[in-house]
């Protein structure tokens, strides 16, 4: 050995635009990697703000904001699709890894835009259609309803979509004056995501597929992997995740979310970014969302996605009507020693996603219960019409 | 569902004096239990307050910025044990929740108190004696070399403490000045250790018993459990560690170091903090030693202990003659996509640890392999004579 002095190694270092729970996640998984890491937030206290170090507050619409945020980094990157994407594009010209880029982005930013480069792809996905008044509703639904009107832009968990059962409930939506896209209300048997990285170097990992339940739109459990999922209809879920990945040159994660139909798989949706159907990898796989996202936009070697357990369900923890979540959250504890809790620091709100617990086990049946229990009484006062 | 406006629940703060990995370790525990936390760092460059929001910058031993630093705090804890007595005393009369308490951990800061109050309650330890001049500690070998020597105060990671195979050489270290005790040195089979949780409420909780490999004083790797242990051992090492806490009467965790010999298991060295020998517990437990800490210093209920892989391995990374650990890292992770790598941000300096490798599986043979070649990797340019 050697009696050098201390020399210091110098880490990577990333920017996260955006401060809500999935920075905070990633910002945990950064300390294990020992990558560097900090976040632009809106406000000290987002929930990311609340416990990464060097937080820097600023305004992602703010090109200026961006620029100084990225000063330092080595790549960026984002735990939200609203940044507009000509500050995208003008970061990634002056030399900033802008990871995914802005020319995959864009295929989060505008739904349009997606459905035709996926159907062009030949990928199944629901029929959609631009429209722009009532008559092309109308004639998009040739007196089959429900409809679905989306936003082409904007949207987050839900928002922005809408089940219209008639054309007056249609004529309402209209009347935002957004620009939408019609598409096919799918009869579905279920819904699954799968979830993949891919990395500058083009290597590329997926996760098991997994079955998501949402309620209202928001997404309330996933089981990992999918119960009795047929084997081929997961290579099948798999292969059109990595597909979708190497052809929108993501880099970074992938989650495409679809309806599984008697017909086969239809894509529903896709984000560009750690996502809510993989909070189960932090116990549940060996390499967390969050840590494969950074192993991704570095273009170090992706880690392994495989399963930690035989089964993990994931439970999200919506507001109810008392703030005091941590009273509560003793009893969930003491209850089950087993149960994960994530809570996110955010102000409790009903129906805001607050947290999450994790089971990990055998039985998808049982690890739902204990899931569904903890989150529940975490909730507290709020019953949700079950 | 009310419209109410936004309420921040206030979760319980955790203020933890010390920022090096220990510290950076239970940062990341506290994101996800969504506790508050904060620590008390020398500099900012130290490994937690690199990493950890709210640091503060302040001086363990200064009364005044141990205060200073409490306020607001709801529990005051510790990632070494090298704050004076005398100041944790003052804390805990201030009304300060100080956990442990001055009375425990005097128990890690005095080796021959501990070795008193040990064999006192019947426990088995090496035979010891204080020692104060060559007389003695020839006395104490009655011929029979070596005899171990400890500081009785200080000591981390085996500094302070000495194998001297001759009067010569105990002479050497008696002309250090300090304050000694001579202990038996222990032929020992292998060691072992045992680490437990115990909260002011009196709930207990304890972690499979691991083996540990030292070489120079340091660990270097831990197998979890503890490969071929008789159970009727497991049980009575977890037995004697729940018996320690509860008669010191520890808060937080405390881990037991032992040596297994023929006769039966001997106490070496005890912690009252997260502990080298629980890295694995990251993965490998349902709960991990960090987040367990936390909850025992806050009085919340316990995490299950249980095993969440047949089998870990943890193997220490030291620092080594390159210091460019980040170049090395990805070859690791190209090599063993399943291995997890957790750095801790410290300057690499040759023989000190500055990060640590986990695997999880059923093998421990195949296990510690895979392991040791990692850490021997990201190590580089020093083989230990191996």
């Amino acid at each position: 050995m050697t009696d050098s002095p201390d020399r210091a190694a110098a880490p990577p270092f990333v920017g996260m635009v955006g401060a809500g729970q999935l920075a905070r996640m990633t910002a945990q998984a950064a300390i294990g990697l020992g990558v560097g890491f900090r976040v632009l937030a809106g406000s000290p206290a987002d929930s990311a703000a609340q416990v990464a170090a060097g937080t820097r507050v600023g305004d992602y619409r703010s090109l200026a904001d961006l620029r100084d945020f990225a000063a330092g980094c080595d790549v960026l990157t984002f735990d939200h699709e609203h940044v507009p994407g000509e500050h995208l594009a003008a970061l990634g010209q002056a030399g900033v890894p802008v990871r995914p880029a802005a020319a995959a982005l864009r295929f989060t930013q505008d739904k349009l835009a997606m459905r035709e480069r996926l159907t062009g792809l030949g990928i199944d996905c629901p029929r959609f259609a631009p429209v722009s008044g009532i008559a092309e509703v109308e004639a998009f639904a040739a007196g089959t309803w429900p409809v679905v009107l989306k936003a082409v832009s904007g949207g987050y968990d839900g928002k922005g979509v809408w089940v219209c059962g008639s054309a007056d409930q249609a004529r309402a939506v209209l009347a935002y004056g957004l620009r939408l896209i019609a598409e096919d209300y799918v009869p579905f048997e279920r819904e699954l995501a799968v979830l993949a990285a891919r990395s500058p170097h083009r290597q590329g990992a997926v996760y098991p597929v997994v079955e998501t339940v949402q309620r209202d739109g928001i997404c309330r459990e996933v089981i990992a992997p999918a119960p009795g999922l047929a084997p081929g209809r997961a290579a099948q879920a798999a292969e059109l995740a990595l597909r979708i990945a190497a052809e929108l040159d993501v880099t970074g994660l992938l989650a495409v979310e679809m309806f599984e139909t008697p017909a086969g798989l239809l894509v529903n949706e896709l984000a560009m970014r750690p996502h809510n159907c993989g909070h189960w990898t932090i116990e549940g796989a060996r390499t967390s969302q969050f840590e494969q996202h950074l192993r991704a936009v570095l273009d170090l070697p992706l880690g392994s996605p495989a399963l930690a357990a035989p089964v993990t369900v994931m439970a999200n923890v919506l507001g109810g009507d008392d703030a005091d979540v941590y009273d509560r959250y003793i009893h969930v504890m003491a209850a089950d020693p087993a149960v994960k809790v994530h809570m996110y620091g955010k102000p409790v709100r009903p129906g805001r996603k607050i947290g999450h617990v994790t089971v990990t086990g055998a039985d998808p049946v049982e690890l739902a219960d204990r899931a569904r229990r903890a989150a529940s009484y975490l909730r507290w006062g709020e019953e949700d019409g079950e």
